[in-house]
């Protein structure tokens, strides 16, 4: 166990690193960041976003893109904040059990219309683009004009991307990508998906 | 055999699979889940799964076992909703910048013993215990102790352990460990902490 002094010690030491690392951290801006990997939590993060822009009384928009249960609980909620959140869910979109292509299609492209027009919204200060990236992955949406929206998007707007096998341009164009690896998954195990965990 | 009875026998015993496969996902239990790695997004996603809770009306209590900036969005929005959300904070506690190991040693405790309190409680879902992981790592608190309250918890409740660098031994008791990994950060590239974004 270390000494009361030589933690003492390295804690100086951490800190004096981390001082001059803020200190040459200066600059204020929109961030897109990129939630991928086989892992959970890609859409929780996402949502602990939400849950601290909402703290701050900021507004945030956010769009799904694969339809999934009816009675989230991030839906619910969100629904409850409708004076500070924008929800829009792909109504008749993509979902696993879907097969067919060109309505799918159609709805992918009605939702990033959404997103796009949030993108440029001045009163946003976050856009959650959940499961954007199996839509693209699935080429419902040409990568390269999802580029191109966000490339235009207002500078201070920070956006989050979520969904497995981000594509490589994405990834190319995020500022802050994070990859959500599983360890160890319960579903393994014979548990199933729990009410205000998985949903 | 005619053709309309092979196809009845294999969707027979396409239901016989299914039926077992299911019957063995039907445990409802507690979940420890861990959020580890490198990467952003550990406690962002445990926030995540508090708006998901809230958003079905169930309760949570929120231990954070590091004391960081004092106006984060994530507790203006914890307090806000006091009637659903238990929020402890390490008053006295674990910061970059105390320097008294003792006295870090008092808080962590103090804090430990709100979270063991909570891991009882019957009206709670779900409880974070957030950065428990750092004190761990400090030898603030000892890990078998850590282990044994949460062995003890009632087995409904769900826990989320954040922070870098979780002991092996929580690893080995969790249902879900997920591993953050940076692929891209923006301080790298100079651009400073955000308000709704990092905190």
């Amino acid at each position: 166990m270390t000494t009361s002094e030589e933690h003492r010690a390295k804690k100086a030491r951490i800190k004096a690193v981390k001082d001059r690392l803020y200190a040459s951290k200066t600059r204020e801006k929109g961030l897109i960041l990129v939630h991928t990997g086989p892992g959970k939590g890609k859409t929780t993060a996402a949502l602990g976003l939400v849950l601290r822009a909402l703290g701050h009384g900021l507004r945030v928009g956010v769009v799904q893109f694969v339809k999934g249960r009816r009675e989230t609980g991030e839906r619910r909620f969100l629904e409850r904040f409708s004076e500070l959140v924008e929800l829009k869910v792909m109504g008749e979109g993509f979902t696993w059990e879907t097969q067919d292509l060109e309505r799918d299609r159609r709805a992918a492209r009605a939702a990033f219309a959404e997103a796009r027009r949030m993108l440029t919204d001045p009163t946003l200060h976050l856009v959650v683009l959940d499961e954007l990236n199996i839509v693209l992955r699935y080429d419902y949406l040409p990568v390269a004009e999802v580029v191109e929206a966000l490339r235009s998007k207002r500078p201070e707007l920070h956006v989050v991307i979520t969904g497995r096998n981000a594509p490589e341009a994405l990834i190319e164009l995020a500022d802050l990508v994070t990859e959500m690896k599983l360890v160890k998954h319960p579903f393994r195990e014979g548990v199933r998906a729990q009410r205000g965990i998985e949903y």
